[in-house]
């Protein structure tokens, strides 16, 4: 079974918007075992869609249409999907009162070229999932009688969804990669969990998990997959079947287990959790508020937890400490080396103080190009800091948990808390490779501090 | 003459990397009139690759393929490519040399294997810029015999181009471009400049250009495209051709001076230059420091800037006073709503003082979902304060270019300083849209209050 994606729409191919919903198709495909070959972007151009989609339909087993589905006039891909499969558009009425009581729910008048959206071509299926007005449609294609190039005729399936991402996700998460599931041979429900995971390479991953990627070779109940992510670590995704539901959530927790059992502390959350969505939520389920004292990274870790909603309930605030003159004054750092291990600490001890936060995290550093105060680039210095008022509990914890890492690290108690220091070095990157990995590092590093105790 | 573009890596297909380089291409294709109506992404086999060629050859006048110049085994798009011109791959010495005194340079040992990147389809031409090993190549596609899908055959071009993104870039802008205009039918030099833009709407732009446009129809000598690029603004692309480079240039400058003269108060940058750039740049001139204070914006202001190699030189850091804790308490403002104009003066004035800064600038609003203090999603308040002491003359200067934004502004002089006040809303725009747009405007407001004086 393979699968390609045909994205709809000018703007793509005029670059006005980087096509991530094909990306991000790409990856769901990969974890579930499907391969793909093949993706293509097309302007809004009947024509040309037309022929993208009979040429995707060629020699692929299952097309993924994104975009073109909305109700402007250049919004055409219910009638080139058409086209392909040679029938007539129908008004689907039930489609046409959805969209009708969904701008009666939200008070707006809807302008009648919204009942577009309710074409739908013959002998096509609405997917069961409606997150906005545009449907998704399953478009089942017949086998074409067998021909020299495809001697057996194969039956094929073509997939519209919305290119609005959020809605697109939600169709393919729930209707897309099922269906393709169950086409792809099996009778039994297909479900998957995926693991993010920080800390480790693929390969070490892989080789850890082994004795259990065998294990399932031999019962054949479920299958592990890896998947690169650049800067945000490698998703580790286990896809189970079973003859219903029960049984399948069964197995899936079964397997999690397992697996949390041998990789558990660079698993950092589930499916869509992020590094920031899970550290803003340990933090809150303690009552605890946090402090950033930022150099290195530059802001980058404020603006990556504050993209969370709700980030206000955890986060005070942060200090981008850029200047030697702010690290020493406002957050009063001694006069020492920038990039160091007590500069590290004193950002962090220093944030807590003027924020008034229970914990307190910092970077200094060298982004690169240039070193700097004699730190080569690719140098980070994470310093974490716990009041010992707010959380006598945590700061004990973080006492035992303190390890060394592998270049260097410090840690101790200091005069009105607990302190830790780890230095991580990101050889040959570029600077934002290294502000990106500093940010996550250090929320990892937080991460695994908060999970080594209960709640307050 | 149409372009179109084959993206080639089986990462792409995965996910584990987004596309980006097709859409910069598609950008500048459409920038320079070049229309394009695919783009497809093949991973690394030499059948698929082939096919993709092949069919991207068929239908468009030129074909840009991206990615598989490099030294491992995976990388094979030079043997793609000889496949479907039908030619040996040679060994171009010239190349092989040049590879050779790089990793000399470099004072590295040269794996046999760097030299694959010097094999050649034969008939093609090395492109002569060079920015990494990778040797960019212009193949020329004899036109084949006439069809009944093609009556009078036509002859083409196939461009391959390294896939690491500043090496692309340069080869496109610099080879790929030009030599493309060129077979578009002139024979004289062409160039480009782009006046990035931001504040008028594509329409609104259009239509104040109207006038040049329509005189550049007439004289020919020109034209100008307009290009969305969503959060970043409208780039204003003008090209120009002429018997030789300094006619070239000269009718570049004279165009330009005529755009600015009529939308000049929107150009913040040319060519490469960013909003945060251009903002680095004016205050390094001018000898001004910066602090920022970011709520709304929650440190995207800061990641964007210090994004920038060389930011420190003039951002002396940034307080994230996320809660209102850190806004009464360290930025000591008084105790009012917090999207508010009185809010954003005291907090751009609030971080002057306490990191000692020529300049603050300050954000405070409602990101959302929810309302903020009474405030709807969206809405956004910009304080700017500029330090008496530290610069009189653009205190002055700014009372005189203050001026009312749409929705309310406010400015006057304060006990230390000049300070100014605009509101802005983003109705209906997600989150992320808000943050990132707020912080453009943010930019864009100290950008206009810089540009009103000279240096200090």
């Amino acid at each position: 079974m393979n699968c390609e994606v045909v994205a709809v729409g000018t703007e793509l191919l005029l670059g006005q918007i980087v096509d991530t919903n094909s990306a991000w198709i790409g990856e769901q495909l990969a974890l579930a075992g499907i391969d793909s070959y093949y993706q293509t972007r097309v302007g809004d151009n009947l024509e040309r869609m037309t022929a993208a989609l009979r040429q995707a339909l060629d020699r692929s087993d299952a097309v993924i249409v994104c975009g073109g589905l909305g109700p402007t006039p250049d919004d055409i891909t219910r009638e080139a999907v058409a086209a392909v499969l040679g029938v007539e558009l129908r008004r689907d009425d039930e489609v046409a009162e959805r969209i009708g009581e969904m701008f009666v729910r939200r008070g707006r008048h809807m302008p009648e070229s919204n009942l577009r959206q309710a074409d739908v071509p013959a002998g096509a299926q609405v997917m069961d999932v409606h997150p906005g007005t545009a449907p998704g449609l399953i478009c089942p294609v017949r086998a074409a009688a067998p021909s020299r190039r495809q001697p057996q005729g194969r039956d094929k399936v073509l997939y519209a969804v919305p290119g609005v991402p959020w809605e697109m996700r939600i169709m393919v998460g729930q209707c897309v990669l099922p269906d393709l599931q169950r086409r792809a041979g099996s009778r039994r429900v297909i479900r998957s969990r995926t693991l993010r995971t920080w800390g480790f390479s693929e390969s070490d991953l892989a080789e850890r998990l082994d004795p259990e990627i065998r294990r399932l070779d031999a019962t054949g109940e479920a299958t592990i997959a890896f998947l690169a992510s650049g800067v945000e670590g490698i998703k580790v995704r286990v896809t189970a079947k079973a003859v219903d539901d029960s049984s399948t959530d069964a197995i899936l927790a079964a397997v999690e287990e397992r697996v949390r059992a041998v990789i558990g502390g660079a698993v950092f959350g589930v499916d869509d959790d992020t590094m920031e969505s899970v550290v803003l939520d340990m933090m809150r389920s303690r009552g605890l508020k946090l402090g950033l004292a930022e150099s290195v990274t530059g802001g980058l870790m404020a603006s990556r937890l504050t993209a969370v909603a709700g980030a206000s309930d955890v986060l005070l605030g942060t200090v981008v400490a850029y200047d030697r003159s702010v690290k020493t004054g406002l957050l009063g750092a001694p006069d020492v080396n920038a990039v160091s291990e007590e500069m590290a600490l004193s950002m962090a001890a220093g944030v807590c103080r003027v924020l008034g936060a229970d914990v307190g995290l910092a970077t200094t550093g060298a982004a690169g190009p240039q070193s700097h105060e004699g730190a080569e680039p690719g140098t980070v210095w994470i310093g974490l800091h716990i009041n010992n008022q707010a959380d006598e509990a945590a700061a004990a914890s973080i006492s035992r948990a303190t390890g060394r890492a592998a270049s260097g690290a410090a840690d101790g108690v200091a005069a009105d808390g607990v302190a830790e220091a780890v230095e991580v070095r990101f050889t040959d990157m570029d600077r934002d490779v290294v502000r990106q990995l500093g940010t996550i590092t250090a929320l990892n590093l937080l991460r695994t501090r908060l999970q080594s105790r209960s709640t307050l």
